[in-house]
């Protein structure tokens, strides 16, 4: 049996998962309106334009995204429609397929950055001082990992 | 013209939001998975279990749950379906209607806590010491206010 939360546990944990839960959803809503991104549109652009090359395997894409395969897989087919990915074979030994930023992709990636800037942090860095943040940073690196 | 993210400042919230997205997709899977509710009916579950009556109106479910007007309509309608609320005329003044948590709504939620909780402890809660919680919990009440 699992033990109840502390009220302090109970209280820190709704605070959390309600006010992050909210910050997702305007990051979402206010990059839709300004650029016609999603969340997951913006971070796939941003992890490829950091690759080298610009392209990365799918399943690594996957695991940098913390996304399913089949969830990848059916993002970068979306993303491909729109002309901002090409999918291909991998470069080096032709097994399994890549994901490439396209140059239309990262055109849309550098207009979106500016606004998705300001709400970031608008609704996040502007509001946790350095010592808030550092910790916020390193709880969550930690959750990622387990 | 907005300051970009110092490296640190860049690190923190590619971390923060990366890993509480993925957070999030675990608990609405894990949930979804144990007992076919949402998290969003989860939230509404608890919020209405704690309210006095078992009752609130609709406006004050939407401040409580971060939620638009049109978004906790819609989530309502879709849970008196379920039979896990109903839906009323105020109590009080007959203007306005309220959701009111019915007896298979409370069992459902019930049957719930303790998988869910299972899936909070393991992700989240037992992965911070007690001053991390407290500040993640400080941060995010600030945000939530913002």
């Amino acid at each position: 049996m699992t033990a109840p939360l502390s009220p302090d546990q109970q209280t820190s944990w709704r605070a959390f998962v309600e006010s992050s839960w909210a910050l997702h959803t305007r990051l979402e809503d206010d990059l839709r309106a300004a650029t016609g991104l999603s969340m997951a549109d913006y971070h796939v652009l941003v992890v490829l334009s950091e690759a080298p090359g610009r392209r990365l395997r799918m399943g690594e894409l996957a695991g940098r995204l913390v996304f399913s395969p089949s969830r990848v897989t059916y993002q970068i087919t979306t993303m491909v429609k729109r002309g901002l990915v090409r999918k291909q074979p991998c470069a080096d030994d032709g097994r399994g397929s890549e994901a490439v930023l396209t140059d239309a992709g990262l055109a849309q990636l550098e207009a979106a950055a500016p606004l998705h800037l300001k709400t970031v942090r608008d609704s996040f860095i502007d509001l946790l001082d350095d010592e808030e943040l550092a910790v916020v940073g390193r709880v969550f690196a930690r959750i990622r990992k387990a």
